[in-house]
């Protein structure tokens, strides 16, 4: 029903060919019956078509908030945790965990994020895609490692104090959206980074990496904000001269909760990026296939 | 580029029509531009497609789980806070609290979403629009009311036990998601329900309304987690001879972070169900177009 026609060798080429116009249906269903559409469009529409114009400008002002919300969640947790939590060290003490939350936020929350939308970036769709690829999952593996490292660190305190672990409700979300980011890491890899992938399989798999790559985020948002409430309402407990209740909401407890704003507002923005169809990177040649394995980006 | 064929009047006005290989991208950008499509593949795609049936089936399995994990948050929110709580009251004292909790869960994030996927089960596509706009509005309508009634709970209950109001991060992301909740209501209202509303006002509210249903349920999420968390370390601190601490994974501690569980599951079910475009309700009669007003649909 639908016909299509292969985009012009030089939008494949050139940094300046930025089809945003297209409608990207891959995450809802068949890709294959998707694909056609996506050139046809894209053929379709003109560089100078306002329409365009307006989605990239649209895009760069989505991108911005992102960078901007990302920097300030890292900042705000790092401030919190430094100056009204006493800072860092790696002995068993309160100043161990506190890399917990910033590495938590930082990993699992602003560093995913932005691996994750990566791909949008209308400046990389005339590039060849491979280094893109490696770029997203090597940010994707920095994320993973700190939110890891997060993890052994709040582990570790509890074990050094004899705290259980993994009783609260925080700790099961946590550990979900760590559990399930490891697992789509590894599939991520064998899927779309090994060149012994089968074509059929990549098709398979994409929807529901992309599907799961938003609903992890989601996750972490969730983590995130309950762990920042049960931390404030652990650490303001008004109980000595030093530091006022939480209910009065001490200059510590507006950064904790400003802090929690941004996080789900850089969430926000991210799931809005990741959602918008009209933002998905396009083929960047028709004929190597939407899941042309690594070798042959590689020969781009 | 795209050729609109229209689909056969039996189609739209039989309940065995259900064009589910559409591809709709009403939520992605232009909702004009996504039209044509829509018919496009509607009519043809034959209503014995195995990829169409395999599309019914998945989604009726999506539904079931929806309905079932929503019972079950409902069932586990009311038996926590009667059987392990105390039960309801509505004198200012603790009783009156657990009243926000089963009001929260059941409103905001239980028949919200039932609401939200309304519009998505195949059944009511073959049918006059009209009664499903109008039940999607009343279980909204009934959704906000308890939200509303649940907030009042805890104000009331902090007022006559002079506890401040507003100043965790769970009352922010909570009072955040009411605020927009209620905004959605009217401008839902004001937008696909009253007869004077332009079309083109229609337009380009529909992506606004879709984008925000689902973000609206993701801070309801978010809020129920944190308040779930806050509540079981506010109320399983052991020291009393009835309970022990959190810490110990009671029976309550189990059920609490149970229907944590249970409320993430439900709203992932959820976004799922709003976010597959195949699963999106197709126009009724394309000579109406997609935002007839409410009088039209009426007549219909």
């Amino acid at each position: 029903m639908q016909r299509a026609v292969p985009s012009p060798p030089s939008c494949s080429s050139t940094s300046h060919c930025f089809p945003l116009n297209h409608r990207h249906t891959a995450a809802c269903g068949s890709e294959t019956a998707a694909q056609p559409q996506k050139h046809e469009v894209r053929a379709g529409s003109s560089p100078s078509d306002p329409s365009r114009m307006r989605s990239i400008v649209c895009f760069y002002i989505c991108y911005a908030l992102c960078l901007c919300l990302g920097l300030a969640c890292v900042v705000c947790v790092c401030v919190w945790n430094s100056r009204w939590r006493g800072g860092f060290a790696w002995d068993g003490s309160a100043l161990q965990f506190n890399w917990h939350p910033v590495l938590m936020v930082t990993g699992l929350v602003v560093l995913y994020g932005n691996g994750a939308v990566l791909y949008r970036i209308p400046l990389t769709w005339g590039h060849n895609k491979l280094p893109w690829k490696l770029a997203h999952a090597a940010v994707m593996l920095l994320a993973f490692v700190l939110s890891v490292v997060g993890i052994c660190a709040v582990f570790d305190f509890h074990n050094v104090n004899h705290i259980p672990n993994m009783y609260s409700l925080h700790s099961w979300i946590g550990i979900t959206a760590t559990a399930l980011f490891t697992a789509q890491w590894v599939f991520g890899m064998i899927g779309f980074l090994l060149p012994c992938t089968q074509i059929a399989l990549r098709k398979f798999l994409k929807p529901i990496h992309v599907w799961f790559g938003s609903m992890i985020l989601m996750l972490s948002i969730v983590a995130c904000i309950s762990g920042i409430n049960e931390k404030l309402f652990f650490a303001l407990k008004g109980n000595n001269n030093a530091s006022q209740p939480y209910s009065n909401l001490p200059p510590e407890a507006v950064m904790g909760n400003s802090l929690g704003v941004l996080i789900v507002a850089f969430g926000l923005v991210v799931l809005k990026i990741l959602s918008n169809h009209e933002w998905m990177r396009p083929d960047s040649r028709p004929e190597d296939g939407v899941y042309a394995p690594l070798l042959q980006e590689d020969n781009d």
